[in-house]
């Protein structure tokens, strides 16, 4: 064995979807190092990013509680949901993962429609959130079912959609063209006090050839038409917000503004009817100040950065969290390995973010199923394996 | 990149079965370095171990011929056969695979019975090599079919097998009980001015516990009742060998001694009948004197070695070739990876014979038909990979 051997390694991985949350490919990670390095330091680090399993894996990473509640779901039905309530240095602050109340796994096969659904369960968690004290709330988007610019949610929070007959109408993407005026009176008086982060995609935009409901609109659902009609209301959306909301929409383009679109246009709704700040997410939940979440410091520390994603392909670079860690590790000089559950099309894409090396997990032919039930030990395993490559490495140059 | 990174490499690689040739992985190997390393300098050495396949590498590896005839298959049906006359520096050497003449694959399925089975084919091989003017015929054990002691392979060279009544009987494994004496006089005298080596396992005995009919009778086919019998036959047919055969058998133990069982006992019946020295075959087939493989020469001047084999896993330290070059590399100092068609269960233990680390080139669910049929991109892919990791690791140390 080398001399140069890693002594500090950062595990820092994403969860691997529908098989291993971020903290179970922490420990996968941690078991393989200490096979073979057994008195390194390791220091596990869970990542997410906004999207589905964020809110469990923020609560426990920092000491917090995952609160447990019901809401109205994206299709109008009630769902079982949860919200964080993060501890340690993040006291205060709360996150709610948009997915959990609205998500498109929430969203019945059958019904898949994005202009009929809802974020009116967001602004619920939100009310949670109020109710619980909360002083900094982070919305945590991405796998998002809904189309509806946010409308959901503010009406949750008070806000009352009229029609030209001064009727009320449903909060759903579909309806947004009818409505004339939004009436801001009712509005919950808390959510002057509290500061809103949502964080988000800055690439995704409220309207124009990349806005959500052409971008994501057929994903969700959506047939030709009904993409033209949803990005038509979104377009008189944003007028009807600027006119209720005129003091937070100042000075934003809430049509093509950078996270506008964040989960179907949420991210407008909430920057005008809320004043939140539309950031890109892992600037928030990366960040220790907002959330307790260091990876810039732990990186400096470490002499091996390992980091996972279920599947490493052409898509990792664009916004994944290896490609955020890659990035981060190379303005430190630190180098970088990512484990993948699969290793797919333009994964060597990758190496241009910062990661200098891919492992996968998969040790002979098998099937996906018995991948996904096999993960721990694959995961374990393959850390293993490539760090004895590493040390090999290592032994050469010493 | 670190500037202590490889600089000449050694491929040595196992055929990959049913999927690469030895020569095939090693191009496939030679491309994923070229990909990262274009200044290293590759060696490409194609390893065997006499089994399936061997003559054709051997004859290509050596820039000799691999010579096509037609000989009697192993249940006496006349087969397509091949034999290799090396070249280079191993001029005048040819190397017999017996299973091109009676392997298991040439076998029908139904009639999986190591008794019936013969070795002739093997003796007509000989005589080809003989006509060719060879000065010295190694022959090549593994994944035999047959169980004759090498009676059929001694026939085909002009010997005769007479029962108690002085008639004739076929070469196969169950009628070696009924032979009563080995007539000699007719058999070909070229072969006094030949040297023969069986490269076979040293490890297979003809009798006893360990013997090859109790070893392997039962995956040749055959009954526990059978393999008693051949037992019984073969133990009398090493009694019948040192009768006929006396110079050449003197001193030696035709029941137990090593390798006398390689290949269902041809090497028990070669080295009576013919003086044939029983080697262990990587002692034969990596040595350049012996046929122009010089494997620890080239181990000598690499900085690093890569080795492949179709499956690693708990029978690999075994005798398989990653282990044999596992275990000269560590001698000579020198790091050694095995690329591995999957990674199967105890893969673990072949740290302890020399192979520092191991890479799988499964990179997401597949079955074993596609990672078969796509095991040349896979072992390339898999080949850089690896080397990123190695890279990184050197990077560390420098």
């Amino acid at each position: 064995m080398p001399t140069s051997v890693p002594t500090r390694i950062l595990v820092a991985p994403s969860g691997f979807k529908e098989s291993l949350s971020p903290e179970g490919v922490c420990q996968a990670v941690a078991a393989g190092v200490r096979r073979l390095l057994p008195g390194a330091v390791v220091v596990e680090l869970p990542l997410v990013d906004g999207g589905e399993g964020s809110a469990a894996t923020m609560a426990r990473a920092t000491g917090g509680d995952l609160i447990t509640t019901r809401v109205t779901g994206p299709v109008g039905e009630p769902v079982d949901s949860y919200l964080a309530r993060l501890g340690g240095s993040a006291q205060g602050t709360w996150l709610v993962e948009m997915a959990a109340a609205a998500g498109l796994r929430l969203v019945p096969a059958g019904m898949r429609d994005p202009g009929a659904t809802t974020t009116i369960g967001v602004g619920e968690l939100i009310s949670v959130a109020l109710d619980g004290g909360a002083r900094r709330i982070i919305i945590g988007c991405g796998d998002s079912g809904t189309c509806d610019g946010g409308a959901g949610a503010l009406v949750a929070l008070g806000a009352r959609l009229l029609d030209a007959g001064g009727h009320e109408v449903d909060p759903i993407g579909s309806n947004l063209a009818r409505v004339q005026r939004i009436e801001t009176s009712g509005m919950d008086p808390r959510l002057r006090d509290v500061e809103v982060l949502v964080a988000g995609n800055m690439h995704n935009l409220l309207t124009g050839e990349r806005g959500v409901s052409r971008v994501f609109g057929p994903q969700k659902g959506a047939s030709p038409e009904q993409v033209e009609a949803l990005e038509a209301g979104l377009v008189h959306w944003a007028e009807l917000l600027a006119e209720a909301f005129p003091a937070q929409a100042a000075h934003r383009d809430l049509l093509t503004g950078p996270g506008t679109g964040a989960s179907g246009g949420l991210g407008a709704g909430l920057a005008a009817g809320l004043g939140a700040r539309l950031c890109s997410r892992f600037d928030v939940l990366m960040d220790a100040d907002l959330c307790g979440v260091d990876l810039d410091a732990q990186i400096a520390r470490a002499d091996l950065v390992i980091t996972a994603e279920g599947a490493v392909d052409f898509q990792t670079p664009r916004g994944k969290i290896p490609a955020e860690v890659g990035r981060r590790a190379k303005v430190a000089g630190k180098p970088v390995i990512a484990l993948a559950g699969s290793i797919g099309r333009g994964s060597e894409a990758v190496h241009a973010v910062g990661i200098d090396a891919v492992m996968g997990i998969i040790p002979v032919p098998m099937d996906l199923p018995e991948a996904v039930s096999r993960a721990d030990e694959l995961v374990t395993d393959a850390t293993e394996r490539a760090l004895r490559l590493i040390l090999l490495g290592a032994a050469i140059a010493a």
